[in-house]
């Protein structure tokens, strides 16, 4: 039996029996276990630091977590212990919100909530809807994908950047190499950026990459805050137009500038955080406990550990 | 020739040249044109009020309307002259407004952009997403199948009616006749109505169609205002939720109740009003002077007037 412990027993309950899986409660924030445990299944919210106490664990060869990004978990779990991620997990809900900031940013939707709030019928005129768009997607993985599956009904021109150029799918003529930028964003009246945070992205979107937008284009960060150089962003406000779910710093602290800034639109790093998260990890760790009750290798291993 | 008076020069220009066509420029303000007239293309805003000035104009044979709707055109329109509707103008506006109202109400955009204006960092916990849940799509015609092509890939279920059953197509399974509410309403966590406004569709959503759904369910309306019954859904609102582009009365004056209730969103009927219209209408004209400079008859007429 491989014994797996669940940070609370909702999500043991929810998972329900999977042959050959000896489940338990253990949340890391509490005692740790004086039986051996094979796999710690993480907090979804602040793994990070709390994964930590694993190192107190008798036994652990496996940490799940249940978010994409794993962020500061290599240096919180012990080296020989294996890490996998929750690949594709938010996809659709983060993918959703991507389409909830550009529609609402395109469609006028915060003006209408400042008008509601005033009691005023105020109609805005004409206001650049999405159909007809020319959207360049930075960052073309799983979330690019579903978002860019979201976009096309919506009678949009999709052009994909990723770190290397590469020849496209189903969905996608192309995908272009980020070198190429300089080159497509002249005629770019939609960026979404959802590019993993490393070094070469960080204030990917900095002065010069806001410069050369079109008036009026949409910068949309789902990725990560430093992605994009916010003090470049209030240079440029008012020119250009910024959606975010993800800011530098972040939160975002009170009586920062970019909450005025015009044309601005912030959501609180919610991508992932919506009902469609549960469902879809359940089905995850199912699949995976599965896997390990029939002594299968763990999939979507971001560190192997000992498994390599 | 075909003589066709467009509202304005712009429209003009942007259609451009079409074998068989002479084009002029008269905006029914202004004093009729002393030669005849065969086709006049009607403004997109306020035609019903103004085109009673056709009635002035020697020779003419069509009005051309910039609207789905043609509301009281035919009232104000002498009855030997026909009349064409712009029918599928504003599916790809319309529907990607009812996506952005949908979307922002399922992911609390509202809320961020009142706690954007405090300067706040907020989180909601977990909103509902648009993923999984059962969609209920009242009215299938042109603007329903593409809200339904927008939907689909947002990972919904959706269900379609109008006014009686028939078979589905590529989109849909079956089409449920509107008889079969009373059993669908349970199971739907958002409702979409895309009805024209007729006297079996006036107050559709009324006490007991709200009282059927379940709770936290959304109700969007872009079909028409009096569809809904403002005050039931005053009486409602709390245990359901409201998104819509049209309200009865129509603009909503200030201080009306609705605007402050809680769970609502109310744009100001701009589903139609967008940068999508103009290239669309502009396609939809060259194909319709098209084949009248050719001397076919006209497409999408709703009154055939002399041409029947």
């Amino acid at each position: 039996m491989v014994r797996v412990s669940f940070p609370d027993a909702d999500w043991l309950a929810d998972v329900g029996a999977v042959e050959g899986v000896e489940p338990l409660v253990w949340n890391p924030r509490d005692e740790p276990p004086a039986e051996p445990v094979d796999v710690v299944v993480a907090p979804y919210l602040g793994a990070a630091a709390k994964l930590a106490a694993v190192a107190g664990v008798p036994g652990v060869r496996l940490v799940q977590l249940l978010t994409a990004g794993y962020d500061g978990v290599f240096d919180a779990v012990p080296e020989h212990i294996a890490v996998a991620n929750a690949a594709g997990l938010h996809d659709a809900s983060t993918a959703e919100l991507a389409l909830a900031l550009i529609l609402a940013s395109q469609r006028g939707i915060p003006g209408f909530v400042r008008a509601q709030d005033k009691g005023e019928w105020s109609r805005p005129g004409f206001l650049p809807s999405l159909a007809d768009r020319r959207v360049l997607l930075i960052g073309y993985g799983s979330v690019g994908r579903a978002i860019v599956q979201r976009l096309l009904p919506f009678e949009t021109r999709v052009t994909a950047v990723a770190s290397r150029p590469r020849p496209g799918d189903d969905l996608i003529a192309t995908v272009h190499g980020i070198d190429e930028l300089p080159r497509l964003l002249p005629d770019a009246e939609i960026v979404v950026l959802v590019v993993p945070l490393v070094d070469s992205t960080r204030h990917l979107v900095d002065d010069a990459f806001l410069a050369a937008l079109p008036d009026d284009a949409l910068v949309v960060n789902v990725a990560r805050g430093p992605v994009v150089d916010t003090e470049a962003v209030l240079r440029h406000t008012g020119r250009i137009r910024f959606a975010a779910d993800v800011t530098d710093p972040e939160p975002l602290p009170d009586g920062h500038p970019l909450w005025s800034a015009p044309e601005v639109l912030i959501s609180p790093h919610i991508g992932g955080m919506s009902s469609a998260m549960r469902p879809r990890a359940i089905a995850l760790l199912r699949h995976q406990l599965g896997r390990l009750g029939r002594g299968e290798p763990p999939e979507h291993l971001v560190r192997a550990g000992e498994y390599s």
